[in-house]
């Protein structure tokens, strides 16, 4: 991963992958197990445990007998031991979670984003949000390690900034990662939403399975998060995922680009222009444009065929743009999410699958699984909360002793 | 990597680690070195270089006074210590190599690809070239560590197979991997030939750098080899970097896709039926094409309006694409490589980068690097020969014992 400002290092390579076996144990594991199933010595296995019990990353849950000899004692991890704190910055909502070391969310919290206020206005309510979750949680703070924030990009993750996201208004590189990390007085990490999200659907599955995957983001606007081989992509910048310049043939033989075409509040005009919904005055808040999406769905599911037309057409446009994605990089899965996916979900899930099977331009030889993501809208912030986790839990080579 | 048939490992994640070492020191490397730079223990280094020196991978190359103290002894890698085998099937021909440790070409052989014939006629073709180039080179059979075959996708990496590539007919669901052991009695392994040209470019660097690149190949087909954080893109069936679905926007408002509208054998079509050359009886072959095309690329340089115009638009079809590519990735850095590169590099490169970055689609932070490729047409045959090599030399952590 990407390291945040001074996000600590929990322990070395033996400590994160002792830690990762007993996460991974639902009910709870031995010394003498860790031992075997991590091939590290009895007496490192007992070294580490006592450290992460004294630190209170674990905790003894009573022991067992296993046919002879003496009883073992079980570990376990321990939820309450630490938390993270993960934020979605979206333009429309800020997304706050308290995540603790078990991937549960014990608090939540969602405000709306400052309409045109200057970015470090926006910093501060993040601030004042997380403080306020942490204290109504009753959490001790000395037990959170870190905030991960989920930005729309283009970021600099490197620098841990903010560029100018062309939905957020008034934001122009900001220093997110570190204004937010001084105001909190905590370790802050940045990522960009997209990629966020991936990673809350790479940490809620288990990683023995060598996952390849697209996270289709379906949002205020639309992106997407890459896992390739159970890790995800980040790219040179931290900006990997951008469908933007996507662009996919259609029926009337013209270019069209998903990322314009199927957004929502496209959609929604398109619906209004031809009469599927009434007329508004002025332009749409996000807000309105996610109620007009219902009632265009709405329509749809009713039989109103300008509505069937105008989903269909964006059904289309994302089918024939995941087959280009999933052709490039070989994947085997798409989780779809976002906010404004539940939305039309039977609708897009009930085409979408069938038309890129069927693309005269598909060419792997095996099929696309689709997943619905099981986070809903808090997804990103979930995501970013599991990357302050992830530090401590992932065993990871650049960790090894061994400098190249 | 994918491990090929019964491709033998070398030794353990400490002997990579210190083979490795030793092959990116240009001038050797003493064991006191090798044990700062690894982070190994002296007497592990001692172990290790004592086996590497006894099987013949590394040579005692003398030895330095440095300062107070016994000279060290220098140890150096011994390029005729292993050798690999590298083979490129391509529609037109097969390209053979024969690439020692150090990564030097020692020896390579081009044999047009049999015409309608079976897929099994062409292996034994194959596998009496390479019979032929290691007698003639004069090579001992016991120090070629295996033959890597690059072939165009679709594939199976894991069955060995190619499935039924659109330009190489007459093959479909062929098990060349071990029909190929089988008649060399060597171990084999199987790679999409654009993935395997990435890995040349890879392996031909240092790992020093955190390479995200895009390698695109040029040849009678296009296609990409990914390189995502110094590794290599396979995907879960080493089919990615398939570009056949890539659709692009254009100045008349038409879909246009990359992969067939920049073609060489499609701009040799157009030129012909615009007249810039003259018509041909019958179907071309590939190596008509070829010269066709040279032909095509000279008018473009002697100032042929239509010439350029085709040019010009195959030009910006790729730049186009490579926009999509690049926003998608996140990289830094394009290769552009394979057989029919070389003929119109001039002209692409004097293009390519410019709009490119000029895209109104742009959404990077960074520009992009391009390269030509060093290797010309032995490309993607090299890059096979690495990825045999590179079971002995890259550390990876899967060879470590912990199991997860």
């Amino acid at each position: 991963m990407q390291a945040g400002a001074n996000l600590p290092a929990v322990g070395g390579y033996n400590q994160a992958v002792i830690l990762d076996a007993v996460r991974r144990s639902t009910d709870g594991v031995s010394r003498v197990e860790l031992a075997e199933s991590t091939g590290l010595s009895p007496q490192t296995v007992s070294n580490v445990t006592r450290r992460l019990l004294d630190e209170g990353f674990i905790v003894d849950a009573g022991t067992v007998s296993a046919g002879v000899g003496k009883p073992r004692t079980i570990l376990r991890l321990d939820a309450a031991g630490r938390y993270a704190i993960g934020v979605h910055l979206d333009p429309t909502v800020i997304t706050v979670v308290l995540l603790d070391l078990a991937s549960h969310v014990v608090a939540d919290r969602v405000i709306a984003t400052p309409e045109s206020a200057e970015a470090r206005v926006t910093i501060a309510r993040i601030a004042e949000t997380v403080d306020d979750l942490v204290a109504e949680a009753g959490v001790d703070r000395t037990r959170i390690m870190g905030v991960g924030v989920a930005a729309p990009g283009p970021i600099d993750v490197a620098a841990g900034t903010v560029l100018n996201p062309p939905l957020l208004h008034g934001w122009r590189d900001v220093a997110i990662r570190d204004e937010l990390a001084d105001a909190l007085d905590m370790p802050v990490l940045l990522e960009k939403d997209v990629t966020a999200a991936a990673v809350a659907e790479l940490w809620a599955g288990g990683t023995a399975d060598d996952r390849n995957a697209i996270f289709f983001y379906y949002g205020t606007g639309l992106g997407t998060g890459i896992i390739l081989r159970n890790e995800v992509v980040r790219g040179v910048t931290g900006n990997a995922g951008d469908i933007a310049a996507l662009t996919v043939g259609s029926a009337d033989g013209r270019p069209r680009r998903p990322a314009i075409t199927a957004m929502p509040s496209v959609l929604v005009d398109a619906a209004i222009s031809r009469g599927v919904l009434q007329a508004h005055d002025g332009s749409l808040g996000t807000e309105e444009v996610r109620g007009l999406f219902g009632q265009l769905v709405q329509a749809a599911t009713d039989g109103d065929e300008e509505a069937i037309a105008i989903l269909d057409a964006a059904a289309d446009d994302i089918a024939q743009g995941l087959v280009q994605l999933a052709n490039l990089l070989d994947v085997d899965r798409v989780y779809f999410g976002g906010p404004f996916f539940p939305v039309a979900q039977e609708f897009l899930l009930a085409r979408i699958p069938d038309r890129v099977h069927s693309s005269p331009l598909w060419v792997l030889p095996h099929e696309i699984q689709f997943e619905r993501s099981q986070f809903g809208d808090d997804v990103a912030a979930v995501g970013a909360a599991s990357l302050v986790l992830d530090h401590a839990f992932s065993p990871r080579p650049e960790g090894l002793l061994i400098t190249r």
